[in-house]
């Protein structure tokens, strides 16, 4: 049976039944009584989730289950040639008291689309591949993007394997030994352009543009780039009744100050694609009675353009000589995050956006402001990422939610585009 | 023998190499490897601290010791007549890495006094007392002046002794008891006014009011009032990536604002009796990702004029309505510490200035802008406080330091002025 994507109906279409079901089942594995996921990597809802995804695909695909040496989850139902494989998936762990939706939509709707495509006795040309990547999410291992990174050699296998679990203090080498992985094995199979022709991401928004709009869908043009530095503030710890006002260093109060400018830096571009966020600061010795010493805070930036990127970092470099001047006092600063925009294959998008009109529905062209495992796959294949809406824009919480009817369509939508591309892609 | 204080030359002074071994040697109990000094309540420096002291008051003194139920320690030497005594003293503790001066060199010139008054042989009509009081400084039962506040009904014993250590959980209560204190016994030995007549108290300034002027000696015309209000503010944790500027409720920076408000107030204010300090700042989730949604600060404002105080706190609640309306967070506070200024017995100041001028010393009339136990001896006794520099105005650092000769001439000043108050007083 073959039916042609350039049909307005398509005969393929999601289970939104399934799919919410198994939304709901997914979630029972961390569920705390808040009613947000804890499903970190090497956790025991980390454990019960890989297997109930290995059980599913197993029976319902009846695909062939793999554990690549990241830890990462891969099924595969074969094509009719001999191609390099179609991917679909996301990522299955979630950030502590976390919510249903982010990176669980992604994988079970790969799992929904290569069921449907099954049901339906439709074989691809390409093989067809569902992946979970370990670890996406900020974890105790303090790596994010962990089993993308790691399987597509943007990660040391040896260095990362040594980073220990922040209360456990279990090396990653030995939780990923636990979870099918193995580090030492990583550098044999590093994924490369050879094994996958296309990779496309579902995920929630984690915004507020669609649901502002009222609209279930977006294409993603590009992945922000995302700049992070560590500012050590060094001024001088002194008693904070018999220090006068003019002659303290307060570390606190040139935080503050930087802080603030990284706002208005930013808001005075007025681009809805750059942020500007102080997310961490630390203040020593933290006494009500001592003017600070030291203050340390990271600075964030997030933009799709490297010389918007630029022009703030001047900005800031001009104003933390003004307060250095001022204050008397020493900014230290290291950047330990570089991570440029990249943007979406075009084909990819394209044949999103056709699948999409041919839903009947809109879409639009967003940048993602969130990171996600599809950076990593750039290099390797042809990636692009479709978004559904997060209700009043909220991600990361036990409130996340995505309207089971946006995620539906999402799926038809990944059916129409995998169809399509496997008529395009040699 | 009898000398008469209106001499320009007094007999009697103190011997100066003693008080700096003696200083040395206290230093010892609880020197750590920087240098600076460990010794908080109930820490085994303490207790071999209380141990030399006591055996010191009660070798070289000849004097009766005793320990109350606050801990505190007394030493007694009699007068000649049946009156209330006079009383001089300080702390022994130390904050965590403080120095050697702080509280040490008040207990030291007390001993001092009495010894060099026992050596001449000259008996005052009162007796004099020298007394070091428990936990002065901040300390982890988070009671600073307990002593002193404890002793004079500031503090209900029962709660106090069911506050616990930071880091072991011992009971303030047992930690007392092993010090020879007993919190049941507190509310039967509560001083007032019929036990003591004045109280001296010899101190480090803390500040560089004195080193910057190059004089040696103040007399402590007010003790500073301390207010303190804990600031909570509630915006939106929210994903630091998809959150566009303009939907942020981001309580970090809510806080930064407020925190250089109580700066721009007191600054604007140029007084040199007034300071303002966020010196506690934390922030929730404190991670680089995510905008922060909670932050909490505690605002410390001191001033000898309460008018002034209300005067600041009515131009910070204009503040933080105005951060409340353009950032739409919420901001709550709570007073925490409502500590009035308190001024000092204006014949012992009479008496100290006398004194200073017999010497041929000069002296700075100084608003206290520390807390001291002498603020809670105020309703018992007549009380004054004489301060000498520190060096670089540095102190509860290993830094801390006064000149020798400094500390000779604080010592020489209240013998005469023990020998006149001892006069003057029924």
């Amino acid at each position: 049976m073959t039916y042609e994507s350039s049909q307005e109906v398509c005969p393929i279409t999601v289970n939104k039944k399934r799919i919410a079901e198994r939304i709901r089942r997914l979630a029972q594995f961390g569920m705390n009584e808040k009613g947000g996921i804890d499903r970190s990597l090497g956790s025991r809802a980390d454990i019960q989730a890989r297997a109930w995804l290995k059980n599913l695909w197993t029976l319902e695909l009846d695909a062939e289950v793999e554990t690549d040496p990241a830890a990462n989850l891969w099924a595969e139902r074969k094509g009719k040639e001999q191609l390099k494989p179609i991917v679909l998936g996301s990522h299955h762990d979630a950030v502590a008291n976390g919510g249903k939706y982010d990176g669980a939509v992604g994988v079970l709707l790969a799992t929904e689309v290569v069921q449907s495509l099954k049901e339906a006795d439709y074989r691809l040309r390409h093989p067809i591949k569902i992946v979970s990547f370990s670890a996406e999410e900020p974890n105790p291992y303090n790596i994010s993007t962990l089993g993308s990174r790691l399987i597509t050699g943007v990660l040391d296998p040896e260095q990362t394997g040594r980073a220990a679990h922040s209360y456990t203090h279990e090396r990653l080498s030995e939780t990923l030994r636990k979870l099918g992985g193995d580090v030492t094995k990583v550098s044999d199979h590093l994924l490369n352009r050879e094994d996958i022709d296309a990779f496309l991401e579902c995920h929630i928004e984690q915004g507020r543009h669609l649901v502002d709009r009222g609209m279930s869908l977006a294409v993603v043009s590009t992945i922000t780039g995302i700049y992070r530095e560590e500012v050590s503030i060094y001024g001088e710890a002194n008693h904070a009744g018999t220090t006068i006002m003019t002659n303290r260093h307060d570390a606190l109060l040139a935080g503050a100050e930087l802080s603030l400018a990284v706002e208005k830096v930013v808001n005075d571009l007025k681009r809805m694609d750059t942020v500007g966020t102080v997310g961490y600061f630390a203040v020593f010795p933290n006494s009500a009675n001592i003017v600070p010493g030291e203050s340390h805070l990271i600075i964030e930036l997030r933009t799709s353009d490297d010389q918007i990127l630029q022009s703030i970092l001047k900005q800031l470099t001009e104003k933390c000589i003004e307060i250095e001047n001022k204050r008397q006092i020493r900014i230290s600063r290291k950047k330990i995050l570089d991570q440029k925009a990249v943007p979406m294959d075009p084909l990819i998008r394209k044949l999103l956006k056709n699948s999409i009109k041919k839903s009947g529905e809109s879409y639009l062209d967003l940048t993602s402001m969130a990171g996600h495992d599809s950076v990593h796959m750039v290099p390797i294949a042809k990636t692009g990422m479709l978004f559904v809406p997060s209700i009043d824009g909220k991600s990361h919480c036990p409130e996340e939610e995505t309207r089971i009817e946006d995620i539906v369509k999402a799926g038809n939508v990944l059916i129409r585009t995998v169809i399509a591309l496997d008529k395009e892609l040699d």
